[in-house]
């Protein structure tokens, strides 16, 4: 039976690098005799919403909910359309109406990708970031008071439920229990943030009762960014709330060199919806429409694809593919951000031949 | 006529860097001709809320209040009270009592200290965090419901104020106009967090109007963290958020390699309540009684202190005579996390000597 894959580009480089992602999906496919379905929807895109004056059709919850997974490019060109509708009205609402409770990413210092800090090597730094992925402090509850005087005060509530906190931590402590080390980093700013963040303290120490075989411990979220910068190898699986686990996200690939080639999972782990595969990078509308985009995190995001599909030695392959690739750093083949002069096609096509 | 300086070392290694803290202010003292007056309170540490239980006495705020500063160490003993309850009982208290409502730090890499970034060198990192210190995510409304069952939801409010926002930045703004690249970066998380961010963004691009000379640009707070690594040269002026401008201010740090080392000021810039002035290090439960720790912070901290009293040159002079030891990199001399094997108090005593 087909898997259905419903196929949304979106913005800037997000359309440059999505043919390369089917691509190499479909290179896949092909060798592991999977099958995959596409379909295209021009919708959740700035351009669209120009035209419509919303960013997605009033049934779009509909026209997506039977898919088995979303293969989503990136959002956003803030000189068309406000980041905050944009994303809103396209990426926080597949999100939320999907319950894709795990935003998950891999930080992993890759093969011919110059790490920024000083002296660390692959194998180096290996861990996992599970963020929170649907309420926390990304609420629309909140709002403005004694507007345009000098009095005004806008007010927005951070709201963690027992449900919301406890899935993700129970996913988080079970991911670490699948990796070798058995480590699990909790990030909380409980020193600080009085209410919100004692509590999600409390339901870790709670979840933790029921793995002992996991080591945790805990940071709170300044100085565990310093952390990242000075002691990557100290991380496994890193648990964090929505926006801390947002700024992690970003901080680790960047750690790793990796942030326009990190991909990532937004899953509903339960499979009651489809969950939704998009690279960490943006729509870049700097670097759009010149065909020099890296395609490797919508590549590697198709095999996470693939994975949460039940395909994990096709997406093992797909990963390879792209280290290989990147460990012959030919600079014809390579884009521009690792190195090498080529187009985004250029190494896409190298990815999928070697898959 | 003397200044009068209130002396609270807290916890920790607080108790053990704020004498090298006194020395080096001492011999600025003397070589300047500054008048200085210490006092010295035993309230604002765990152990006085093992006695007490609380933090500080009730009058706590009279008996500060007229002093010309506050030179502090670090609270905090998790193993005697838990972090929210000893710092919202000292430390937040004076920030908001006092209305030291900017948080300033600068990130410099020094000469002798190695950053973790690859190929980075003293100069090429140079720039202040300006955090709002008073407001925002730090709040003190919200609560539980549901209590004890699986409906249980947890609700903190993050508050901005017009007043409380445009002083913040117009203290940034003023602070660039000082620098020669002139650039201020604001810290947002606009697209995510989409009621109080984009009141920051809207506030920014009104106070900017003021100022046509100074070139503003902002990132999300995620990308901007990843920033920090990536480019750390990209940076003069950084303002944010209490939360974003508290994780700046530690990755910062971290990213010129000296967390151990860095200064801040809590800082009322009307002079109307005194300000505090306070190394970036916590009081490091696990290193506490060794005599190992760094007390460079704590005598930065009375730089800036003395800066702010009106005396530029002798703060300066301070600074120099940091940069001189680290320079010289005397391993007798020098403390552990910097290379050396030398004490809290052989450091202290170098640098006080050199000054
Ligand atoms: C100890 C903690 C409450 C404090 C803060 O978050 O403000 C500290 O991290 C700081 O930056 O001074
Ligand atoms: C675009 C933005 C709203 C989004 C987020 O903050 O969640 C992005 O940064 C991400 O991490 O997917």
């Amino acid at each position: 039976m087909a898997h259905r894959i419903a196929v949304i580009a979106g913005d800037g480089i997000g359309t440059e690098v999505m043919p390369e992602g089917i691509r190499a999906l479909e290179a896949a496919a092909k060798r592991f005799n999977i099958d995959l379905e596409f379909t295209t929807f021009e919708f959740g895109s700035c351009d669209y919403y120009l035209e419509h004056g919303q960013m997605m059709p009033d049934d779009w919850f509909e026209q997506l909910k039977d898919f088995d997974a979303l293969f989503y490019g990136a959002v956003g060109w803030p000189e068309k359309v406000p980041d905050h509708i944009s994303l809103w009205g396209s990426l926080l609402q597949f999100r939320r109406r999907f319950d894709q409770y795990i935003n998950l990413r891999p930080c992993k210092l890759m093969p011919g990708i110059q790490s920024p800090l000083a002296g660390r090597k692959p194998g180096d730094i290996d861990f996992y970031v599970v963020r929170e992925n649907t309420e926390g402090e990304y609420s629309s509850i909140g709002g403005k008071m004694f507007e345009g005087t000098e009095r005004e005060i806008v007010i927005q509530e951070t709201v963690m439920s027992r449900t919301g906190v406890d899935r993700v931590l129970k996913y988080a402590f079970d991911l670490a229990q699948t990796r070798p080390r058995k480590k699990l980093t909790s990030a909380t700013k409980s020193n600080g943030i009085s209410i919100t963040m004692p509590y999600w303290d409390e339901r870790v120490l709670e979840m933790a009762k029921q793995y002992p075989d996991i080591s945790v411990d805990k940071f709170h979220i300044d100085i565990l960014t310093a952390n990242f910068v000075l002691h990557p190898d100290w991380f496994d699986v890193v648990v964090g709330s929505n926006l801390f686990g947002d700024i992690l996200s970003d901080l680790g690939p960047a750690c790793t060199g990796t942030i326009g080639i990190a991909p990532s999972a937004n899953i509903n782990p339960e499979g009651k919806f489809p969950s939704l595969f998009e690279p960490v990078h943006g729509s870049a509308p700097d670097i759009a429409g010149k065909g020099i985009a890296n395609p490797i995190g919508q590549i590697w995001s198709g095999a996470m694809m693939l994975e949460h599909l039940g395909y994990k030695e096709a997406a093992d392959a797909m990963v390879t593919a792209i280290e290989n690739v990147l460990s012959e750093g030919d600079s014809q083949v390579v884009t521009r951000d690792v190195g090498g002069q080529g187009t985004t096609e250029s190494l896409g096509r190298a990815i999928a031949d070697t898959i």
